[in-house]
């Protein structure tokens, strides 16, 4: 009794597999849980041995959109090619013939989530994208879905695994970046170009999808503030611990009367918050409405089962006609970007050690009003010292003209780290 | 542009009034954001004057259920009720009209899901009820449209608020049961009659429904083992701390080949576990599948607002036609219930202090099979002394049956506990 869906599959890397593995292996259990006959009909990839390699059979195998395009049986493509060409090329043909996609690609729907939306909205078809935000954590839909009886004044989290493996790792075992980073590399937990995941363009473009869906106001990637993890040292993970603290990167949505404040960038996050226990490749995404308060959810950010696990529960929303996005980055509201947000910080700086110095510093501190909360003189090695400083909340503009003038002091020798605090 | 939809709400409580409130603040916002145009035409309760003091208008004032039934320009009913009677009777006759419903009552869902659900489907009604399990937290929804790609083989969690403040008062300002429930029940966290909370009847039919939707397979209230935190004594605490771990009310579905495995009971919660730092009145929910591994959801588990939350999200699903939940307690599949299940335990008794009356446990024990990972004797008192033990995984009958020899013993004064170990 149940339609017979005819399904595509471009791209047949970690997720795509994932996504032909799962959806083969329990079309019984889809069946009967849903009442949904799907078949992988084709598998699309630039060559038809490494598909077939996969496990496909010959005949399912592709290396051309126009067969997929000429066969009017498929309704619904599912793309995990990822990167912007020529994924996109792909999914317009798809959209403006009228068929559902389910993508995984952040960085196309980030960079191009505007054009897509409105050509499925013209073609009636359906676009969906759980699977690019946070891998098998239902966030997309929990924001979509769930909290529509909310204003959100906040959307926070650890949505990069690479990354946050990388922090764990440096944090637990006294590693240095670039040796955690080798073995990540190793392991297959980071790319051999890592630059995607550790500067942080992979936490801006879900950054950027999450906050125009939560704050209902379409967020530019290039509007948000970016920093990587690359120069977090070994010293700064002593100092965080010491203090009380895990380095962890966080991305970050706020909304107020003001406008909407998005960032990405490395955060002392206190032990006792509970993202400073979201260990390894976890990821994890906090919300806060005016009525549900807050909201966290986590899990596995990455990995080609909990990623395919949400390309999966696209395809049934899909099949069974569930709301499709279609206006995350179509709103013509314009928003005030807050640039001149205010965080606490974390400074370390390196100065010769004799008397005076301090005073210096806490001068320019207080000039450009930064009030200092705690403040720590380690490791004095021969005539210089760290000072390790830890600031109330101050405003980012202010902060770092205070470090600018810092810097310039003929006592101080160098300034180590900013890093700004949760 | 948009349709007019008129709605009603059944009773004018906390949950009730924090839907009315914010369906009529946040009209405006829900037209924009969801393009719905929804008025509370009628809010009904026992009596007009509650209503009308509440802050609804005296015209949409109404006590009986036959004003709403009449008016066809209703299409959707709210019930914050609670309890199986009226709610049930008034709900039935509202799904045979054909409108939807939308309730926050675990009770009647979790008693009489299966009739619900096939009059709702005989009609056509719609029938939603996120808010009836861990109240902001949209457990239903991710559980039914974010997991269909996973056989899930285990739900727990932490899903009573009250129970959740009593454990964590009790454990971190070191008081008595007695003395906490009082400070609850003084500042509306607890009932005046706290038993549906504290024997756990309301975290046993939220689990009811959490495990029916999560396996497949109608799971009845009446197969759940249930016991609640009444006999939790200080005592305990402190031996839960000294020990490494937190007593914490759980609600535990498991799912394996040989069946289901459901039970709410008092736990030992390792400190390292993410549901030992969940605190006070919040919730949260624990998913394994076997696509997706691990996922958790947390926040607040009940109040006015957070509940109203999911109410309206469900009412948003109603109206744009989302899918309604017809088919929970209705499977016809068998499922066998693991009343034999295997945990670790934590047992205090009290013994005279003397010589082979641990040889004399011990061998207990071990004649069931039963093996001890850490014993701690403590506040010898005179003749007497607390003997602590913790066992390794032990099957759930034979550990009952040692307990039961045990307290046999003519050295064994007491025996004060017997609390599963996460």
């Amino acid at each position: 009794m149940n339609k017979q869906h005819n399904i595509a599959i471009l791209g047949i890397g970690t997720v795509g597999g994932g996504t032909y593995d799962i959806l083969t292996r329990e079309a019984a259990m889809l069946k009967k849980t849903q009442g949904l006959d799907i078949t992988v009909k084709y598998v699309l990839d630039k060559c038809k041995d490494i598909i077939v390699k996969r496990g496909v059979p010959q005949a399912a195998a592709v290396d051309s959109l126009d067969v997929i395009l000429a066969d009017e049986s498929v309704n619904l493509v599912v793309e995990t090619m990822g990167g912007v060409e020529p994924a996109k090329t792909f999914i317009l043909k798809i959209l403006q013939s009228g068929r559902s996609v389910v993508s995984a690609n952040k960085e196309l729907i980030a960079k191009h989530g505007k054009e897509l939306e409105e050509v499925a909205k013209k073609s009636g078809a359906g676009f969906y994208y759980e699977a690019s935000v946070a891998g098998g954590i239902p966030i997309i839909r929990v924001l979509q879905e769930g909290m529509q009886a909310n204003n959100l004044v906040e959307v926070m989290g650890i949505i990069n695994g690479t990354t946050n493996y990388i922090l764990t790792k440096m944090a637990e075992q006294g590693l240095a970046y670039a040796d955690v980073l080798k073995e990540a590399q190793s392991l297959g937990f980071a790319e051999s170009d890592p630059t995607a995941d550790v500067d942080a363009f992979d936490s801006m473009y879900k950054l950027s999808i999450l906050s125009s869906m939560a704050f209902h106001v379409p967020v530019s990637h290039t509007q948000i503030y970016r920093e990587g993890i690359t120069s977090i040292t070994a010293e700064d993970i002593v100092n965080a611990k010491l203090l009380g603290y895990v380095i962890k990167l966080l991305a970050i949505g706020k909304r107020s009367c003001e406008g909407v404040e998005v960032r990405v960038h490395p955060c002392f996050v206190p032990l006792s918050h509970p993202l400073a226990s979201v260990r390894n490749e976890f990821n994890a995404v906090f919300l806060k409405g005016d009525s549900v308060d807050d909201i966290m959810l986590y899990g596995r950010g990455a990995g080609a089962f909990p990623t395919a696990s949400a390309i999966v529960s696209d395809v049934i929303s899909a099949l069974k006609g569930g709301t499709s996005k279609t206006d995350v980055f179509s709103g013509s509201d314009k928003v005030n970007i807050i640039d001149d947000f205010a965080s606490s910080y974390y400074m370390a700086i390196t100065a010769v050690d004799k008397a005076g110095v301090l005073a210096k510093i806490t001068e320019v501190f207080s000039k450009f009003n930064v009030s200092i909360s705690q403040m720590v003189q380690r490791g004095a090695a021969g005539e210089k010292a760290q000072l390790v400083f830890l600031t109330h909340p101050a405003k980012e503009h202010s902060m770092q003209a205070a470090l600018s003038e810092i810097k310039k002091l003929k006592e101080v020798k160098s300034s180590d780290s900013l890093i700004r605090v949760l």
